[in-house]
């Protein structure tokens, strides 16, 4: 069962509803959304009913069979908050723009590119410190290094910060410092990662798999939710088919299908699925006016001298430009992009 | 040998030049483009430099090599025009939007549907008259009865026919209706067709293969212009993977690629790649976003009675919901909407 | 309506019931099996019936709705007969093998090449004088002049001629030379060009599409059966996938799937799957151990020198490997190799 | 640097060898093929050189940048030792075919079953503890009660083990039962879980990925060899196509091609790549006529009572035609099964 709550009514009260479920047996997660926020029932069909009534709530089925992950009204759309203030946000009527280096090289050309995407209009900071990588003789991230860089880029430029986790182990150590915990491509079944991240609070990045199919992102997006993480995003990078023109094939129309399937926020990876600079400003508008919450972008200020991924990396000139069509774009679908250094503004006035 | 020519000297005078290089043995071919057009000379070098210099016409390279599809300067793009008086543009600033029913099915509905998309802002109208199906079973289109429906339709709304065209031995009988011929994804390969497009100058719609790459699509437009018929307009309809979610892949880094690649205009149809009508108008925006020079649009007044492609046809009213919005994002990236009934205006003003 | 005969019934007898038949106003098609033959009937059942049991001969259903592509029974299995007495047979117990040159290229090297094959234990010379080519730029066959060699080839070496046909309009001036008519991966959806080779009654080679479903490509055969021409050998040759250390991916499974699905018989085209020498021979026996009817496989007698496809063509001594291997494999799956020249020692002695 | 040893130098003196390279600070790495072993050496070849000469061993270049897993001479082929006391070879002159239920789903049914399959004739067990499954709410294997099981069913039969991890932290656990440890095509680039199971010496199979490439199968094999487990076995199941007529479509192309390219056994799993019951035998077949150095394959005394993948299960008795017909055909490619009953007799003899 879903009972559907103003976003307008206060924490506190949403709150006690859930207190008031979850102490006659009902497991209750919360989905955050723009007009609409959403608390998922699992439990007595009853129970729910009596509780939403008592405070005028509205409901919606018994629904025990609906996935976690499935939109069940036109405006059941999950907002999720980043951040130690929760001041970010991925989904409702903002695009979000995470930007950074593929990898975390070295201490001052993170906080090069940190200081560049912020002052372009990034909302989040990205960077791997933990790189997957198919040769096991190529560059394998700075690891624990990589992730104290990141703390001190955020620290300095107020951005939240995205990084992959890939190992199951890892993750309670990743999510000291990433407000963002990404599952890369690879990662997208491995089951024991999925389950460990439903079991924090934190926001997971859940890329699709290199050729999953919508039905599988899903799942797996339903498997960290089942496990008490209703945090998600996904990210759709591109997928592999037989055209090599790009490095993958970026699918629009399953951003398109997603937004209509589940109210989790879908933002896309134009760098990934261009695999050449020129092409990476294109797809990010096509992903924009497609219906995506937001984007994630490769940024370089050299990137010729990137350790991986340099041709696909946007030095920061190529991002402001990115950042103005996108702009444009939102706006001719409706949206606007969410700036970190807009919301700065607005908390210092 | 290439030569740019001003877009604003005059027709005649670039007749002269291209007369001048005939009579001395060269063959020559027109590509129309916005600010500049372009003279593909073959022939003895010195004989087009001479002329060239004679009309104080730039030039560029012996070129011999370069396939006639290749874009060889960075304002090479060549505008397509297109009916009676060539009043319709293909390529260049604007985007035009093809519309219409998958098959024609009889005279009232399609004078109905033309009549709706030319309100609506269509530059011109599609319709099969000649339908290429799976089955042997199922309906194969209306014929030469379509056809002349399609003239009757053109009559009424000076909206130019799109139409396809299977057989080679049917390429006269077609282009005696059709301003634009149509050459379906299962024909992108079909040699003997495309040769005998080639030797006629009327436009050719192009659409990608099922799962062609972009090297073999530009091969087959390489074909056609390498017969003599320079105006070809290329157009992505989606590429078969193993994703079902949509009924084909649209491949949206493949528009910007080719964009990068080719002079040529590109155009994309949201309806096949889509398969579902809700999903048509974001495939439609992002493709304008990524760069297409236009759209085509399966409408349909009433698309459950369809006889094909129901299920993936807009209604008149979406499809002005289309245009509004395909309208905005034009906007977004700097170009705006070909469409008829303001050319109409124009010329009664 | 099917009719099931045994082939031991006299041809005459069987002609004999088919003039009945028709006589009737049933339209009739016979596919030649191994133990039984079928006479598809498309006419009031009644009729069907009484000529039946007249003749004491076996039918089932009424099957109006069945595909003429299906398999009806266990052991309905179409044999396609070709040649001038019909003497070389494709499908039924024996594995066919059709070697020879991608293109015919000269008289010289086909002979060469025509003797080495029937040496080797070919069934079947193929080689093409039409040849679709991506690039409109490369060697398009010798054409007429092509036809010529091959006619004179089969002439000296009593091998049965493959060929491609591409244009509608040249069936019948290839069918002239042609026993059996092949339809190249790009044409297998070109429905005029299969409309005109159902109305002859000489076999048809369809090769799968590049990336065509196994449904698209049974449609397609069933295009050619539902005009008149029974004599249909399908043949897979590998599909557009992502991958690329094989020109193709050959789809064994489609092979094992196809024989479930359709009584009509089906070949391999080790050669354009592999792409490479080396891997043409594991995929030739995979193919006759999955129960492939036979092969279609390049050879050259100098693969070097080849104007076209020369890295996937086999020299005449990797061909006697091949045939010695297929041999093995074939009995392994309870069947043996069918050898032109066996049959002419058989017709000699 | 490779140090190519017969076979039948003793162990000792293979032992030998390589302690007196170690200790000249050279690591090294033993793959032990049929008629030679090799010693990859890692360290300074001038050491390699002269060690390998005082032993008059032939040694091979100097190396470096040749990954572990390529195939160094035409006879560098490596067979994997498996079970207690090494008895059971994958790779080599015979083929091994695994054979079990999907999931392990009770004590009663695998003992059945593993009689049965031993019975057949099959080498070794298989059979999931842990299973991947794209939905959370589905059947996840019955974990370390179902490792117990299996450890019962090799006490009874004598069959080694191959069964499923996920997991870098159930590695050692998993371990104390498998003979072999399997990695599921989900987890082919699941990195920490490689180099977990490159740490032990037990025997891997590394599935293909759903989508992977041949390069990067074979990097994520480089990746358990780097990290010093030079036991792999290589599964080809099956690749993600668009066509859907089979559950996977079955690369025999890849097998060949790896062949060729490494010294690492690989084998099939035509179970997963066909989907359907009916095409298993068919797809075994193929996969041996290829090259495959064995077999993986599901069997279930009752599939229609199977908790997973019932409807590709063969029965008892199909796996008795499979492991007849398979034999005839791995004859006629100059190779024998290997039976885990046979080796038993002689062992007894």
């Amino acid at each position: 069962m879903i009972l559907q709550v103003s976003s307008l009514l206060a924490d506190a009260r949403v709150n006690d509803v859930r207190e008031q479920l979850e102490a006659r047996g009902v497991r209750t997660m919360l989905f955050r959304g723009g007009e609409h926020s959403f608390i998922r029932c699992i439990g007595d069909p009853t129970v729910c009913r009596d509780i939403a009534r008592a405070h005028s709530i509205a409901f919606t089925g018994s629904e025990e069979a609906t996935p976690l992950v499935a939109r069940v009204t036109a405006d059941h759309r999950t907002v999720v908050r980043v951040g130690a203030q929760a001041a970010t946000v991925i989904g409702g009527p903002t695009c979000a723009v995470i930007a950074g280096p593929c990898a975390v090289e070295g201490r001052d050309v993170l906080l090069e590119t940190a200081r560049g995407v912020r002052a372009g209009g990034a909302g989040l900071l990205r960077g791997g410190a933990f790189k997957p990588r198919s040769s096991p003789y190529t560059f394998q991230g700075m690891g624990d290094a990589g992730l104290d860089l990141l703390e001190e880029a955020r620290r300095e430029t107020g951005l939240p910060i995205v990084t992959e986790v890939m190992d199951p182990r890892q993750v309670d150590r990743v999510a000291e410092v990433a407000d963002v915990l990404q599952v890369g491509a690879r990662n997208m079944q491995n089951y024991p990662l999925l389950d460990e991240l439903g079991r924090l609070p934190r926001p997971v990045l859940l890329k699709r798999g290199l050729a999953a199919t919508v039905a599988e992102w899903l799942f797996a997006a339903e498997r960290i939710l089942a496990a008490g993480n209703p945090n998600v995003i996904l990210c759709e990078r591109g997928i592999r088919t037989y055209e090599t023109v790009t490095r993958n094939t970026l699918d629009v129309g399953a951003v398109a299908a997603v937004r209509h399937m589940t109210h989790l926020p879908v933002i896309v990876d134009p760098s990934h699925a261009a695999g050449r600079r020129e092409l990476v400003i294109p797809l990010a508008l096509a992903a924009v006016a497609a219906g995506a919450d937001g984007l994630i972008v490769e940024v370089h200020p050299r990137p010729a001298e990137a350790l991986s991924d340099g041709q696909q990396s946007l030095d920061l000139l190529q991002f402001s430009e990115l950042m103005r069509s996108v702009s444009a774009v939102a706006q001719a679908v409706g949206r606007s992009v969410w700036r970190q250094d807009h919301l700065a503004q607005e908390v210092a006035a």
